[in-house]
């Protein structure tokens, strides 16, 4: 977060933050979720403070769950557009993508057709400006799983 | 955070950021130090994923003492003046004396004196903007430790 405003305050273009005071709050919102909400709470790292390797996936998998309820809820009253707030890609997308690619893999977590957040990660297969990023669009990434094929393929049930 | 930057979004001053963009980032390196790297992680709500209290005490105890010593770095790095940076009270103070309190309390961390952390909180008590809140000054909290007594009277080694 330290680097993505330092690089907002240094190099304001694009900017990945809204003009509107509001908007702005919304985009920090949905960021704090993620790095303080959940990204903490299921680091591997944490996994050697467990009793087991089965008591911490569960601790992960449940926080993961709490979590993305909460960014549903809150894309819920902050999208109304392609992206976490509104039809600008901000400093939330920045947050929410890795997040959710980590939810529907490691934490095998399966995003619903019809969530906010799954209309959200079908928005982003179609930017231009992700496409380098995005799986089967990076050169060094064949193998891996592109947003799309996640929330369609992956999920804990199935 | 999405509050303390709407705020300051809305209602500029006093401004709890400094204005060059090295010392905000450094600002939201304490911050996120704060609200990502510590205060989820010792969060009483997760006691009940732990096999009993005393698993999830030694592991918030852990979290603390590890994120303590990284604001030590930080501040070293950060302050040369009373507060978290520089002489200016700033967001990361904002996060940092609740963070303090509660290590020094609940988690019984003691701070010694000579280390940075040790000497910004003696500054607090002696910051005007902070005497309604901090302790014997705020008049229902009475009973409470000021800053400057906790950081001089608790400790998990007595």
């Amino acid at each position: 977060m330290a680097i993505l405003q330092y690089l907002e305050d240094t190099r304001p273009l694009p900017s990945l933050w809204p003009s509107d005071p509001l908007q702005r709050a919304r985009v920090r919102e949905i960021c704090e979720t993620v790095v303080s909400g959940i990204q903490p709470l299921q680091n591997v790292g944490l996994k050697k403070y467990f009793s087991s390797a089965d008591q911490f996936q569960t601790f992960a998998q449940t926080i993961a769950q709490r979590g993305l309820q909460t960014l549903e809820e809150l894309l819920k009253n902050s999208s109304g557009g392609k992206y976490c707030v509104g039809d600008q890609l901000t400093a939330a997308d920045i947050c929410f993508v890795p997040q959710i690619f980590n939810a529907a893999g490691r934490l095998e977590y399966a995003l619903l057709d019809g969530c906010a957040l799954y209309d959200i990660t079908q928005s982003y297969s179609q930017a231009q400006a992700l496409r380098p990023w995005a799986g089967p669009h990076r050169p060094d990434a064949a193998s891996e799983l592109s947003v799309t094929d996640v929330v369609t393929t992956s999920g804990a049930d199935g």
